[in-house]
Order: structure tokens, then sequence, then C-alpha cells
């Protein structure tokens, strides 16, 4: 049986009905691989005997407990899934793991069904798909054109329906430009966002594990699976609160977005890519994205400083007693990057931290500047025939806007938004400073929303699909609106309150009309109490600051009695956080509504 | 003229009244410099010529607009001073820079007089303050003694009340060992919390620009003026708010502080340390501070790994020119350190700074159970005739208790605690996370307070100081404590809503008699509104949580209408931030405060 769509909300619906059963999905799945052999997606599929523990687990929790019960999920073969071999795409560096790897147990444990392991770049180096001994994996859309690696075959599974997301992973652009290339969703989380325990390193000290899912829902649900602290981790990190409500959603307003400069963009001779690139602004620029071209020299420099300075040694490290006893079992393309790994001097890594450092410190500050960066995933789609051809040139085209993401300590969501003339896919990356996965997805969630592009590459049968609407829409979490009314609004007393901490004048507007303002007893600095008042309240002056929500909770501790903070609606209807007031304050308080705000109360005060 | 006491306060008293002048001052320092010449204090001890300036400087600013104004200060001979040489302790690396650092010129500014550049172990590479050319630098208190290093010159100018403060360097001890020997505090600052520009390198990655004071209250006027982002160093990071203020003060409550366990602490022999330690507990314990044991195996081996591990190779790179053209400008004892930097390779640093990375995950979670960290600054005080025979093995006694602080990103702040039966300073040193040195510094004011120790070495003429207390006290500004009322009490449905956001129960208490309760309409979830009523209210229960402060804000931002935070009275007579209720929701609500609390009331629903 063939479901009309693979998505895990079409999955759960199927479920439901009773139209479909895991068993019957699995064993569907199995059979369509066979017909896309000659894309050499798998290096493990796994049989019925080895799947039949996990459908028969199923039988044993509830869809309700389980957010991904029943669906099936590919599995980069760097990544442990107990039992079965891994091989990182290097037989002679094989072997089978006793455990499954932190976040696959995670996912098995949220009810997804792993159907196999997946062909990659050898050790995970490489962007494009065809090095490895397992043959080259082909573009789902085309088979002509690479797939884009080294996450290769866990983006290609995804595209063709053998499996509703997959794990790849993601150090210089492997989660990214094979989800551009075969049109999904990929998502390079936060580095330590998910756990690395089980995982072939690569860049141990920049590895991501990532997410390739056909929709922004899906990779949304398999994130909140799939995250989480882990102790034996020494890269793991705590997830602060705003990337951690589960929830995303679409933003509201407009959006500042960071482009590269006309004189900054490569697309290596690829007019279709770079037509592409240019009607996907036009389109998102109709749709309100607000456009300002940031320096990418920064970035670009810190991009290049991946594959030409030391941190090859970590490749070299994460391998190093295959490599200096049978070097002959490496792809000699893999084997003439990491070999040279061994050279550096500790010299030369402390002079590139330094570097890298200082070029942080300028791209963290363009990023405070914008909701997001967006720029082209990659810049060309190559033949495979091409790629064979020149094997290391074609690839650093690939890396071009790809290999600084995880030196400089972002988060990525690569989202597709256009097919060139020819149908294949092309598509951009939303970038973020750490833990703005989720106010990523939120954007790439519009995106899916605004261009309604056929998901993956099925053809018609996933091309029906609407794209959901966020279910639970937020507002970014990394800023929260304050309404001040009295002594924080600008060029007064406490405005200081406000600035010290990062916050920025939004708006000047005021109330419904429904509040009565009082000037408070005591002071100097003076206050005013905001009453509600829906029956003989009135429109009250008020300004409208953005404040980073990490200083937000130092600034309400601080006011005293009687004000505190609580919501008040404003003229267009919205509720935001503002100051109130207790109602015992009132008693010895002067009613000064009529005077419409503070400010034309304090011109009373002057002589 | 000798004042009384050099701290900032007795200046800013004497010139206020007149009976001083910062000419004068500065007239007598380079006088009784002369006095203290058999401790190498300095490399350049300013002129009479070269003070002018900045005399002149002031003549032109107020006091009331600079904190420092008339103050002096010494500075460590790796930091530069505009027209001054920079030696770093070598004369064959001897430059004139033409600004000051940026720390030295912030200071200068806030109107502080530099009296000259101090004596170092070379290239600060020592905790001893024997490692100079230009003569071992003597303890304050006793010559026989040495005077910890490599910041030696800089401490025992302040001990001796010839700077009010000064300026050292701290990468593996050198801002906190001086300090222990020679009776003072040393304030170790959070890394890039003091700009680096205009430094000369030890281990680039690590160095801190550090503060030797008399008195906490001396070294925090200090940081506020010397700390700041500052673009021009890639290592300098922005100053969250919790460590912004610019106040500091005594933390009220129990403190729970870490301390190493009896078979983990090493005295090298030195009995009388050893028993001051065991004092300064005793003595602590009697103020109530609540000593807990640690594991200190994780803080230990990542101490070894600063050494022993490939971050010499930092200081190999701070050199390079000079060490592989003259290696024989060095000192032999320096040149035998550095030389081997440059030949570990990247895939050392690299598996260190893996280790390294596991090993501050441990060290966290410690850190995150706990107040501040309490350890002996240094476990043995030698003689220069010791540390003269065995140079190496003298000085790595001295960072047993030092050397991972930098690596593991921790804040410190070294106190005296003690006098030894020959009268020579012991002290301990406080530790904590990064962005700590407020909190930090709050509590090491109330062990000055609790112990009340004469300052410095200068013996009676400080004597007599009463330390003060600090003048704005606050709570530990990393967390805030939240009283909740209704649906948030433990258990009940919006409980967590404390709990996701990593707040803890820290006591179940009640209101001051002033609170009416209310049973709001709407719900579920059910909520009561808190309503200040000092004539006819009563004692409500309620719980007290204890919430990081950078989540607090996202907490607040999420309460509807007609809620919000305010602060309310306990019964204690504490005002804390609590739920509060707008007074327009109270007409539709039931009155329920006779029953005391929101549980019981709940009760009352149950059939």
């Amino acid at each position: 049986m063939k479901p009309e769509s693979m998505t895990i909300q079409a999955l759960r619906n199927a479920y439901q009905t009773g139209e479909l059963t895991p068993d019957a999905l699995m064993a569907g799945i199995r059979r369509r691989a066979k017909d896309a052999e000659d894309r050499n997606i798998w290096i493990h599929l796994l049989g019925e005997a080895e799947q039949q523990f996990y459908l028969d687990q199923l039988k044993t929790k509830s869809a309700e407990d389980c957010p991904l019960w029943g669906v099936p999920f590919a599995i980069k073969d760097n990544i442990d899934l107990a039992g079965i071999p891994t091989t990182a795409g290097c037989e002679a560096y094989k072997y089978v793991p006793e455990a499954s790897a932190q976040v696959v147990q995670q996912l098995i444990d949220a009810g997804a069904i792993p159907v196999g392991k997946t062909n990659l770049d050898q050790f995970a180096t490489g962007l494009n798909g065809t090095r490895s001994p397992y043959g080259a994996c082909r573009n789902a859309v085309d088979k002509a054109f690479i797939s884009g690696g080294s996450s290769s075959g866990s983006a290609v599974a995804v595209a063709l329906g053998l499996a509703s997301f997959s794990l790849g992973t993601d150090t210089a652009g492997s989660g990214r430009v094979p989800a551009c290339f075969n049109n999904l969703i990929g998502v390079k989380p936060s580095r330590g966002l998910l756990s690395a325990s089980g995982l072939v390193p690569a860049c141990r000290s920049l590895d991501c594990i990532s997410i390739f899912a056909l929709t922004t829902d899906d990779a949304n649900s398999v994130l909140a699976s799939a995250e989480g602290f882990d102790s034996q981790d020494g890269y793991s990190r705590s997830n602060p609160y705003h990337n951690q409500s589960r929830q995303y959603g679409l933003r509201k307003g407009p959006l500042k977005v960071g482009v590269i400069p006309q004189a900054q963009l490569r697309f290596f001779g690829d007019d279709a890519y770079q037509r592409a690139y240019k009607a996907t602004l036009r389109q998102l620029s109709d749709a309100g994205f607000n456009f300002v071209e940031i320096d990418y020299a920064p970035f670009d420099e810190a991009a290049r400083l991946l594959y030409e300075g030391p941190w090859v040694s970590e490749r070299y490290l994460a391998i190093q007693p295959l490599l200096e006893s049978q070097p002959e079992a490496l792809l000699p393309v893999i084997r003439q990057i990491i070999e040279p790994g061994g050279q550096p001097k500790a010299l030369d890594l402390f002079q590139a931290q330094y570097r890298l450092t200082a070029l942080k410190q300028r791209c963290d500050e363009t990023l405070s500047l914008i909701d997001c960066l967006l720029l082209p995933t990659a810049g060309k789609l190559h033949t495979i025939d091409e790629m064979l051809e020149a094997p290391v040139s074609c690839n650093s085209e690939l890396g071009y806007y790809t290999n600084f993401m995880n030196l400089l300590d972002l988060a990525a969501v690569a989202v597709p938004t256009a097919f060139t003339e020819r149908h294949l896919p092309f598509g951009v990356t939303l970038a973020g400073p750490r833990d703005s996965d989720r106010a990523l997805l939120s954007i790439a969630n519009r995106i899916q929303q605004t261009l309604k592009l056929p998901l993956g590459a099925r053809g018609s049968s996933e091309q029906t699909q609407e794209i959901p609407a966020a279910t639970n829409p937020v507002t970014d979490t990394r800023k929260i609106d304050i309404v001040v009314c009295g002594a924080h609004l600008q060029g007064l007393p406490l405005n200081w309150q406000l600035t010290e901490r990062g916050a920025t004048l939004t708006e000047r507007t005021t109330t419904a009309a429904a509040y009565r303002m009082y000037a408070l007893a005591g002071g100097p600095p003076f206050r005013p109490g905001l009453i509600r008042d829906t029956r003989s309240g009135q429109h009250i002056e008020v300004e409208v600051w953005s404040m980073p929500s990490e200083h937000f909770g130092s600034f309400v501790s601080n006011i005293p009695a009687p004000l505190g903070i609580g919501k008040v609606e404003l003229e267009d209807g919205r509720w935001v956080c503002s100051f109130i007031c207790e109602p015992y304050a009132i008693a010895a308080a002067k009613d000064i509504t009529s005077l419409g705000g503070w400010r034309a109360y304090l011109a009373t005060l002057t002589p």
C-alpha cells in the first residue's frame, strides 16, 4: 500500500481511521525501496525480521503517548542503531553497536520505526554524495544530478517517501545541502541541542545531528523528541527556556532579514540557481520580508577556516587508528583530505581560534540587528559527472554558504523556495544565533505557507499537501514587549532601567479607551498607576519597548509595590505586558485620566 | 604626608576636607617608595614630571564625576601605560606604547593616577615573584618570604600603601596567590569582563586583567570603572545585566559553600597554613556559612591540563619572534617552560579541549548546587630561599588551587581570612560560574566584615579601618524569589511553569496579615487574586520558589490579565516578588480570605 502522504500528521490520520497499519506501511516501504535501488540510498536496509522488533514494541504503546507512533525514519550510517552495523561509509571501519545512539533511542521511545542505515560521503567528509564505496547517491528528482552530502541517503530516502523523516549529521553543511537538492526541510540544530552520544565524530567540537523532513511542522515534532541534555556528551548543552517550549509559530509583524550583497553572492556559473534565488527574494519581499544587506566578509572568512585551517585535525583524530594502520581502506579523495590533519601544530590551532573568536564577535553583532540571515543553501547543483571530474573544487563550491555555521555557533534551517526551469529544487538557509532553532522554524513555516511548493520528490502524491499553519503561534521568545506609561518613558528618570538592559523603543501608542491614570503618592521619582476601567476609562499615552527576555526578569523584580507587571489592552486590541497597579494605592492618589498621559501631567507640575 | 588609610573612601574624605591634595599624596608615595626599594616592587616608578600630566588633568575634572578622582594605582608591567616602556619583565622585549591599555585608560578617565609599572614573573609565567631580572619581589609582611606572582609588584605596592589599588593579570593564579601572601583582596574577573587590549598575552584565550585592593568595596569600585565591552578584543564579552548593576551587597540568609574534602586538600608541609585554613572554616561556620564537601577531582584534573597540556603553546605564540631569534634573552627557567610550547600538535590540543569540555560539564554541575566554592588560595607560603632552590616544583605547589579557574571559565575573589602564628597572611578564594563576580564580592565582603582583620601590611595605620558594609545590599541576582499562592503551588495545574524553568521550592510560609484572597471568575485552571488590605486582611498561605533570573521574564510575560507580578509582604516583613491582581477583577470574584489559602478553597470544591 502506498499512502498519499508521508507527513507525520497524514500517517497518524491514516492509522486512526484504520486505513493503514505500521506493518503494512513498512512492508510497502521495503517494496518501494527496491524500485529506487539505482539511487544507492541504503547501506543497510532493515529486513522484515529486523523491523519486527520495533513493530512488536509499538503494539505495547499507545499513539497518544508517542508523538511519533508508527512514523518511519532513516538513519545516516555514522549514527548507531543497536545491533545493526555502523560503517560511516567505510567497510574496514565497521562495527556493530550494542546500544543505539541517544537521539535514535529517544525517537524509538517516541514511537518512530527505523527503516535503515543510509549512504553517506565517507566519514561524513564531503558535501556532494558521490564519495562512497557503496555507490554515488543520486538526486531524488533527477538521477543525473548529485544528491548533495554527506547525508545523501538520508535526504533521498525522505524525498522519495521511503521515510517520513531522517537523521543526518551536519558539520560543514551536510544537513543543509542535501535538503536543498532534494526539496526538503533541513534542520541543523544549535550545537549541543541534540546529544552526540553514539555518533561517529567528524569534527567532534562542531558535529551536529541534523533532521530532514517534508514540512517544518514535522521537523519541529522530530526536534522535540530528539533534543535534550546528555551528561555523557561533554558538548551537550542545556536548552534554555526560550528554545524549550516545544512550540513554534508564525512570527507576527514584519521581519528584518539579512541578505548577502550582490558582489559577495556566488553561483559558480549556475544561472538557473541564480534566477531561482532572485525569484525567491522577490516572492518573499511581496510576502512582507524586509531584506537588509549585511557584510558577508567575516562569515566567509570563518567558512574558509574550516577546511583551510587546523580543524581537519579533528577528522584525523576521529579515525586515527584506522588511518595509521590501513590508510588504503579510505577512498583516495577522503585520504587526501584527512591525512594532512596530522600535521598542524597547536600553535596553528590557537592562532586560528583567535581569528575565529574575533570574526565571531563581528558576526554576532550583525545577527543581533536582524531577525535572521537568509542565504542560498548552495550556489550550484552539479551533475554527477561534473562532480566526479573535479571532486575537490566542486565540493568547495558547495560549502561557500554553509561552512561557517558551526564554527560561529549558529542554528540553521534549510527550506525549499523554488524550482528551476528544469524542475530542479532550489532553497535558502535561514540562520540565527545559538538557540534560535524554533524562531528559524517559525520563519521557515511562514515561507512554506507563502510559497505552497510540492513536498519532496514523489510528484503528485505529495503535491496536494496543505502546509499546516504552525499549530501554536508564538512570537519570537527572545524579546518581550513591555508597555510603559510613567517614569520609564523615553527621557524620564527611570528610562535607563530599560536601555541598560538593551531594550529599544518600538512604538508610541495609547491604551484602549478602558484605563484611568492616577498620580501616586510619594516620590521622586513620581509614578503613575494605570487602572483598567471599561466603563469610564480613556485612551492613555504609552510607549512599547522591546527587551531581551533574559533581562526582563531582573527588570520586573526591581519594581516596588504598589506597581507590578501584568497585561494591558492597547488601542488596536493587543494585550501586552505592562505596568499595572494594586488597588490599595489608589485611595491616596490623584486621578489624572483627563490629561491623557503622564507627560501631560508632568507639564502641569512645571511652573 | 602619610595618610592614615589608602582606601578609596579615606582618600576621598581627606580630599574633601582639604587635609590632602593629589600632588601631596603622590609626592609622599614617591618618597615612601624609596624606603621599600629592597622589595623590588617597581620596574618603572613614574617620576614627578611623568606624573604631572595626570595631576594636571585631574584639575579639569570634578571629584563628583570621577569615582576614582585622585586615587593612585600601580600597573603590572605587562599592561600598557602610554609613553612608559612595557617590558613584561624582559629587557629585550621592551617597547614604548603610544596608547594606554583600554582598562588603564578607563581608570585614568575615572580620575585614577598611575604610580608606576610593577615587577612581575617574566612574561607572567610563574606564581611566585622571584622570576624577574629586576630582582625577586619580596613579601610585604616579611622580606624572607616570596610575594607570590606573577603579579608580585602590584600586590606588594598596595599592601605597603604605595597605591590604593593595582592591576595585575591572572591566567593561572597570578592575581590571587599574591593577594593571599600580602593580605589583600584579589579579584580575578570573569574572562572577557575587562578588555585585554594593550595587554602582553600569556595565554590569550585565558588571560584576565585582575584587581588588587584593600577592601571589597574598593575592588568593586575599581571593577565598575575598569569593566566594559571592547570590540577591539575578540575575547571581550558583553556583560549581562546581573553583573552590570555596579552594585553588590551582603547576601542575606544562609550560604551553601562548597569545600574540598580532607583527602583532597594539600598544604605541602605548611602546618601553619593548614591550621589557618581550619581556623577560617571554623570562624565562617560560626558566622552562618554552611559547608558542603564537593568532589575536587574534576577541578584538579582541569588544573593539571594547564601546564601539562598544550596551553603552553599560547605562551610560545605570544613571544614567538623573540623566542626564536634571541632565546637567551629569557630567564633560563622561563625558557625551559615556554620553549616546549612549539611542539604540541593540533591533535593534542583538540584532545585536551575535548577532555576539558567534559570536565567543565561536571564542574558546572557541582557549582550549580552551591552559592560558591571556597578553597585555600595557596597551600604553602615559601621562603625566597626555598623557592630559588626548587623553582619549578615549588611553583607547581602554588597552582594547586588556582590553575583551573580560567580553563573552566569561572570568576574568583581571593580574600584574607587569617594570620599564622608568625603573623604571615593566609586567605581563601571564592569561586563561581562566569559572571558571578559581584555575587562573590558580596560574600567576600561578608567575610571581611565578620573577621575584621587589619588591611594590607602597613601595621597600625590600616588596622583601625572599619570595613564598610556593602553600600547597596542586593541578593544574588542570578536567582529571583517568587511567591505563588494559587494554581502554581506545588502539585497544582500550573506548577510546571515553575519547574520547567528550573525553579525550586525554598519555603512554605504566609503573607503578612494584610491580604485578602478572591476566587476569580473563569477557568479551569481556577485562579485566585491576592489583594493587599492592611485594615481587614489576614495571613494567606503561600510558597516561595527560587527561579533563575534569565527565565523569570518569560514566566512573567505569559501571565494573563487580571493577574501580574508585583511585590507582596510576607509574615516576617520581607517584600518579595509575587502574584498580584488588578482591582477590576474583584467585582465578579468570591472572597475566600477566611479559608486562609488556595488549597483550603480547592478542598471545598471536592465533593
